[in-house]
């Protein structure tokens, strides 16, 4: 059966009912959308915050993912029913899926077989429309730049120095870049300008990282939309009085969602920002609230280690104050072997050589959690059918050898109950250690060494490389903006910025090629390589296979 | 007080609850969104299509509007709400607003005063999230035709001859007219685009006359996006695949929403195509659920009776065999002054001769509306605070000259006690005569010869006049498509094409200055003179002037 068969199959909770028994939401802290969907009340996650105790936190990240990912999603959501299983309280915490990849090739983003949350097809589509919410917002600020231009320009914004772009949640390439004010004076001026896809927007990240309403709008107030003509003084959003408004438009986008698992249990789906060009975890209210409620939040950081959790940790663990009290590290025999050289159409072969070759993927992420973060972690090898006996076996006995666990886990196709030695395992580390987190950098490093710090100690490289622009641009953002973090952006598909290069290349140069102020979100993008913030569609888009029937039910999603 | 304090003061009744008082509709056949929201279950929807009963079409439209609106909307609500009081067992069918209008000019569009539709703000941002399902199912044809040229055009899509544009829920004058697919090969193709506001989506008027999934989604796969580069043959959004997967996207925003007036009646608030642009009315499953549930459906058709009115009755009665028992026209002494010449600064000063010169507006509409479509028909005067009494005499005597009564009503001020004696008027213009709806014109009339017929007899015009490329276009629109009716894009501001010419103008020339075919909606658009269908933000948005507090309190939404 397909994901969507299964999850069609699924017999669902009232969700206010299922909130209350599990957790004792009162029914009027939830908002309903449909009978199997809500959003919690900002009065009741902020009543929890007056709460001392605090459940453990274990977060879930990745390998670096081959194109069809790991099962990050699909193992938190498993780990999270195992743990309610075993009569653990435990709450799952993901981040919502984007629209516009349902429609290419990556497809949906809640799940897969017997580990899903659902309804599936709503999570997918639309979900509670918070991502509509963040692109109007995002939208909104666009057009309020241009037309302040096109009505005399009093704060003199500098046209060719905008850096506010404009959204749209879809594949959309040819939006990457276009020339808009075309037609004449009606149309106000000339200048190029681009789409990015939703999950890019910095209203997302700030949405993702703000605390409640006032520190929403104040983020939104200070997002630097260009410069004045002088070059250098930032024009900020509150510049064109857009914060409110802006803030209006995200009364709702702001509160957590909650769902269900297929074995009912209660996820928390909230936020989503893109893992490679922003910090790529769901909202820090959403973990906070999971936290406060449970005594286990599971969650999941976007990509692979390098990317996901490194911007969990240095960006959203230092801003919100969470520590992780284990990490779980998923990883495929695919994969491995993908990064021994495999070519795609071979990984369901048995291949104990490149297995080995391709594990040093596996070893620098484990090496990177557990001596750059110090932080426990155990390996959760995600079993897919054509993996072979002795291909887990080696995966097992070269994480030994690391002093690291792996556990073989079947939850893809069995739910809770496949995952439930993981879940075992998990709660040992935890009861094992309780870590200390330590960051890759302190604030007060240059901005410059933060990324030779992230490149040099996560990636494996010598060194950053950089053009004379960028480090005079990088320069000017150290004077007024030093004691941010950095968010990077990189290709997930490897350690060094050439996705073609597989398993832990060692001694490479990263080369920054942009950089970007997010100064309401509180980073800086450093963008290493060449990477896109608008996907296109496939030559054969998901879209095409896309159907409804005269009831409602779709097919072709998955 | 306010609109939105007014608003915010509602006592509301949990929508769920209510529905089932009123109308007996049960809670599993309605989808919550909060508490105050509801969506409609289509299998109840069809449950109801059995019956054989069917209550009374109220058909509420105005003069020739000011640029602040004649209060149309809340007119609708206020006699809906007066129906109820009176006893009668009358259901309130509104168009959804716009949210890009929310942060320009024009404000909400959920009534005024104490006739208003409430969760005010919720209604006029997001709402149930309609209009971005309609604007992401839109886009997402946008993309894959791009894509589709981008992969090798095998459909031979002339690339210059595209009509499907991109669309956005917001005023951005700086997107009518832009350039896509800059930036080299790997974005595509360049070629000339644009994006239209959501409103002015052909997904949304097909999404407002679909009857059903199985006919919405066939009327999407009836696109035409452009032709192929023999210029002549049509390329159909079936071709590219998108029917099925624009149709899942609108899987939620086909069922009616249901939401109560500050009096806790009923109001399905569904749909909101661009009056201008195109029908304008709000969706033939509200309407026809509103006539099988109540035993008055009082429903509005945008802008004044000229656009609104004549597409209500032209298109979506004839596609949805509906028939009006009664039509409201309302105006304002405020209104009626200005299309007497009176400068806008000027209308709350008593002026009998302007207002007697203005009346030609009304009368205009009058006989439209009894003469044209035979309908019976009673003049609402919405009252203001400013209005003399001498005026309002003025305008109730040269009604009853034409034998047509008019009613001064106060429902703004007083709400459905306001509207009371425009509630009888309306029951006994309803008692006294059974109406044989007359539509304009034939289906079988030429196109050419309906365009003309709407603007000879409806807006008193000599005649039209268009391009030799246009008659050619039409020529060619003739042979394929020649029984669709003709969906004309005008101005609201004048029976001419000219905004600035008030009152009654006679004997002037109609230019078509474009077609455009929209195929899977079911009608011609004849662009009248210069129309936008993107508009534009004023120099002082009301997007400046919108907040929200700590607690999530909106201020500045009007």
């Amino acid at each position: 059966m397909s994901d969507i068969e299964i999850a069609q199959r699924a017999k669902m909770q009232p969700i206010i009912q299922l909130a209350a028994e599990k957790f004792g939401i009162p029914a009027q802290d939830l908002d309903p959308y449909g009978h199997y969907k809500a959003k919690l009340s900002l009065e009741y996650v902020d009543s929890l915050s007056h709460q001392n105790s605090m459940g453990k936190l274990i977060l879930v990240t990745a390998i670096s993912p081959t194109p069809a990912g790991e099962g990050k999603t699909t193992t938190t959501v498993g780990l999270g029913d195992a743990l309610n299983r075993i009569g653990k309280k435990a709450m799952i915490c993901l981040r919502e899926p984007s629209l516009g990849p349902c429609f290419g090739m990556k497809g949906g983003a809640a799940g897969g077989g017997y580990s899903q949350v659902v309804p599936m097809e709503d999570i997918n589509l639309h979900f509670t429309g918070d991502f509509h919410a963040i692109g109007v917002a995002h939208n909104l600020l666009s057009a309020m730049i241009d037309n302040h231009i096109n009505h005399g320009n009093a704060l003199d914004i500098d046209p060719r120095r905008i850096k506010w772009k404009r959204v749209v949640d879809m594949n959309d390439r040819a939006l990457r870049q276009i020339t808009v004010g075309q037609g004449g004076p009606a149309n106000g001026y000339l200048r190029e300008d681009g789409f990015d896809i939703v999950v890019a927007s910095e209203v997302m990240a700030i949405l993702c990282l703000a605390t409640n309403r006032a520190d929403l709008k104040e983020r939104l107030g200070r997002i630097v939309i260009g410069y004045k003509s002088d070059r250098v003084t930032p024009v900020y959003a509150s510049d064109l009085k857009a914060q409110g408004a802006m803030a209006a438009l995200l009364k709702d986008a702001i509160k957590p969602n909650i769902v269900q698992t297929l074995e009912n249990n209660l996820a928390i789906v909230h936020g989503g920002p893109f893992a490679n060009i922003a910090h790529g975890c769901n909202s820090v209210t959403a973990t906070q609230t999971a936290l406060r409620l449970a005594d286990y939040a599971v969650t999941e950081a976007g990509f692979g280690a390098d990317l996901g959790a490194e911007k969990f940790i240095n960006i959203k663990c230092r801003a919100a104050k969470l520590s992780p009290s284990a990490v779980v590290l998923v990883a495929t025999v695919r994969a491995l072997k993908f990064h021994g050289g495999v070519a795609k159409d071979h990984l369901n072969q048995e291949n104990l050589d490149a297995l080995k070759v391709g594990f040093a993927n596996l070893e620098r992420h484990i090496h990177n959690v557990t001596q750059n973060y110090k932080l426990p972690c155990v390996v959760c090898l995600n079993h897919f059918t054509h993996d072979t006996d002795d291909e887990t076996a080696m995966v097992v006995a070269k994480c030994a050898e690391l002093g690291v666990k792996c556990v073989i886990s079947k939850h893809w196709a069995k739910g809770g109950e496949g995952a439930e030695e993981l879940a075992h395992s998990v709660l040992e580390l935890i009861a094992d250690e309780t870590p200390k987190l330590e960051f890759l950098y302190d604030d007060k490093l240059p901005l410059r060494d933060k990324i030779e710090t992230i490149a040099t100690r996560l990636y494996g490289a010598s060194g950053i490389v950089m053009s004379d622009k960028i480090e005079a641009e990088l320069k000017e953002l150290q004077a007024n903006y030093g004691e941010l973090p950095i968010c990077m952006a990189k290709t997930q598909m490897s350690f060094s910025t050439n996705p073609a290069t597989r398993g832990a290349p060692s001694g490479h140069t990263v080369e920054i090629s942009g950089l970007k102020l997010e100064n309401g979100a509180g980073f800086i993008v450093a963008i290493a390589g060449n990477m896109m913030t608008m996907p296109g569609l496939p030559k054969v888009p998901t879209a095409e296979k896309i159907d409804i029937d005269d009831n409602g039910v779709i097919t072709g999603l998955f």
